[in-house]
């Protein structure tokens, strides 16, 4: 059976709703799930896909159909969140060390929870701290790791293999070459994972 | 219980998903249905929201995306359909009158069902005709109609009531005030209307 790749970037609004809940749909699922940090910005500025800049009605319908779908999934959000992120590359950087270090889920949804449930932006104090200290790592090592070459490096390398895969936004997932986009087509990407085509 | 408003029109391609299926979603939920054709292209500029034009890897995923999703439904598509449609306008102008007489419904779905299982643009023939006839309507009648001001303004006021409403692409759903976007909302949309929030 083939695994599941999730492919998403800290500062994608619609990424909050999959951070929270792909752990246990997966695991129901049965299926093995990698998380994979990627720079959505590049993606999105070089293949000229502006969801939201400029766009108040399909902005204010964004936040309003996360809350709804939140309160589907039981979270307590906060909303609308602080967006776009300043900080959105630093926020994958680190995301892209924990991946590569085995913390990077913990990490990413405590720097979620700050972000849309207490309004830190991600990616600067207080929330890169306090979620660093969630996902038990030092802050100082992490920032210091993060912004070396190889960290650097780490994000642009899986940035262009998003790209190379066909990928344009995020949340996305993608089973055995088959790219699904969108946190509403989680159950999807499972089922086509466990050959429910 | 309050009803269900279907906003689509004509051209968009997710709404071929939702005309072929709304009719047994709703009844199965218990809730009715009034389709709402209006002219999204009008809407979308004005908004200077573009989701597909020069956009070819989301473009790609879109065929595919609906392309799976038509498989789930027990649909049968011939994909990528013809895009955009050079008459989406006459194509709506036509579903408003239809709207109106009470045969809007069997027009729309025999426009799409030519459109994306037989490659034949919607709004111009042999789709026109054949989708009129198949609603029992007598082509040279409606064409005459539809291009009247009477028509015309009509599309036009659907097209404003929709803008005021907050909608801002196709298909969207209006429960009591409350709007939900696209195909994979229309369960969201129906367990509103059902009171379940």
């Amino acid at each position: 059976m083939p695994g599941l790749d999730f492919w998403y970037s800290i500062g994608s609004t619609y990424s909050y709703l999959t951070v929270m809940r792909i752990g246990d749909a997966a695991a129901q699922a049965g299926i093995p799930v990698r998380w994979r940090p990627f720079n959505v910005r590049h993606v999105m500025t070089v293949q000229n896909n502006i969801p939201f800049k400029d766009k108040p009605e399909k902005t204010a319908y964004m936040w309003r159909d996360i809350e709804r779908r939140a309160g589907r999934y039981g979270l307590h959000v906060r909303l609308p969140a602080p967006y776009p992120l300043p900080e959105l590359v630093l926020a994958n950087q680190v995301a892209a060390l924990g991946a590569a270090e085995g913390w990077g889920e913990a990490y990413t949804q405590a720097a979620y929870r700050c972000w849309f449930e207490a309004g830190q932006p991600a990616g600067e104090d207080p929330n890169l701290s306090a979620s660093l200290q969630a996902a038990g790592q030092d802050p100082a090592r992490v920032l210091a790791e993060a912004v070396s070459d190889k960290t650097v490096k780490m994000l642009a390398d899986a940035t262009e293999e998003a790209m190379a895969l066909g990928i344009f936004g995020a949340p996305s997932f993608a089973v055995a070459g088959e790219i699904f986009w969108g946190d509403d087509r989680l159950e999807d990407a499972l089922l086509w994972a466990q050959g429910k085509r």
